[in-house]
């Protein structure tokens, strides 16, 4: 899987990618993670990215020339797919994570100040993805976040492989509680049913658990997963 | 507005406020960003923060020893909210930015591996928050959504305090397209509405976009929106 994130602010995109897990599997060479600066691209001499919005308002606006550019000077490789982060795109999900990780290569525009010239949507036409209702300064965290779940996915990257098969949502569901050592910690009991080595039991706790919480949780899940069971 | 993040890996947190606002917001003392490593509160001569989970299972789990007396350390500012980061949590919205950004200090507990001891959530009583109905290897990248969503509605972080309420979402309706020079690109024109200054033409131009999209790329926002009109 090859990751290339165009961003006007590649440090943050490597800055992270030297720590945990993301930083083991890139030394493991299980994926890559490129920068590309459409900066780099930009015709002006001043180096000029972004400028004021026709019909006037605050901000400023990422100009068309250089993201196209910076676009086109990828190479493609494999079953590639492009992902614009923006506040406008379908809400990112466990599904779409699964998806994306079957593509060879995701390329990811990374938006800034007010947004993207319109025309770079008309002519890249990314896939939009949001990472939530809410809106950051950049598109880095969200790329970071997409490139987070989707090489989790991939197998290597994580200790076990397991492990991602029991996250929440992996069967519509959020997790069960986790308890380690100590078995009471400030007058607070490990249930009983974990500590009895009969793993019938301790399955069925675990669901039981899991469906209590989402319902308790995030009803709307619980309602989607009722309707699926 | 204080920041302060419980996290096995600070550097994560403390690299990505090097870069862009962020960084030019803490330069202006407008808000501080803090690191606990729980590590740092480990009884255990090994520092050993996690362990096995009882009941058998994949991956590890962060114990409430370190994260409990962690927690404790952190001296507690005026009105203060302790936040744990979780796809557990509820999904984090610009309306809970909102609730966020009026307390003075926000204490972030970001999880790593399987997840928290339970008893963790039980003692510290943590709001459960969310970045979206995915998996990532740990807290941090949420942490820094959230941190950067929240400062971006204090006034002083961004250039212009009005930018924060043109965004998506503020009025519950996704952007309207942004255009900037040159008026020609590639044969695709500015639409010409923008071009002649007639700001209740524009206004209305824009609006008419905001609603247009929103019902075409999130028909559940249109939804809450066309009942709150």
């Amino acid at each position: 899987m090859i990751f290339d994130v165009m961003t006007l602010f590649p440090e943050m995109i490597e800055d992270h990618c030297k720590h945990s897990i993301l930083k083991r599997a890139l030394e493991k060479e299980i994926f890559s993670v490129n920068t590309i600066n459409p900066r780099d691209f930009t015709l002006d001499k001043h180096k000029k990215v972004d400028d004021t919005p026709y019909g006037g308002g605050a901000g400023m606006v990422l100009m068309a020339q250089p993201y196209v550019d910076a676009y086109e000077s990828i190479e493609k490789v494999g079953n590639s797919i492009t992902v614009m982060l923006s506040p406008q795109g379908e809400p990112l999900s466990d599904k779409i994570v699964n998806e994306l990780a079957e593509f060879d290569q995701i390329i990811m525009l990374c938006g800034h100040y007010e947004g993207f010239d319109e025309r770079i949507r008309e002519i890249i036409k990314p896939r939009e993805i949001s990472i939530g209702d809410f809106v950051l300064t950049g598109g880095e965290l969200p790329a970071l976040c997409l490139i987070d779940a989707v090489s989790r996915k991939i197998e290597g990257t994580l200790g076990k492989i397991e492990s991602a098969d029991e996250d929440s949502f992996s069967n519509g569901l959020i997790e069960y509680p986790h308890y380690t050592k100590p078995r009471e910690y400030r007058g607070l009991q490990v249930p009983e049913v974990l500590l009895n080595g009969n793993h019938k039991d301790i399955n069925a706790f675990r669901l039981e658990k899991s469906i209590e919480r989402t319902k308790a949780k995030r009803p709307d899940l619980y309602k989607k997963w009722v309707e699926k069971s």
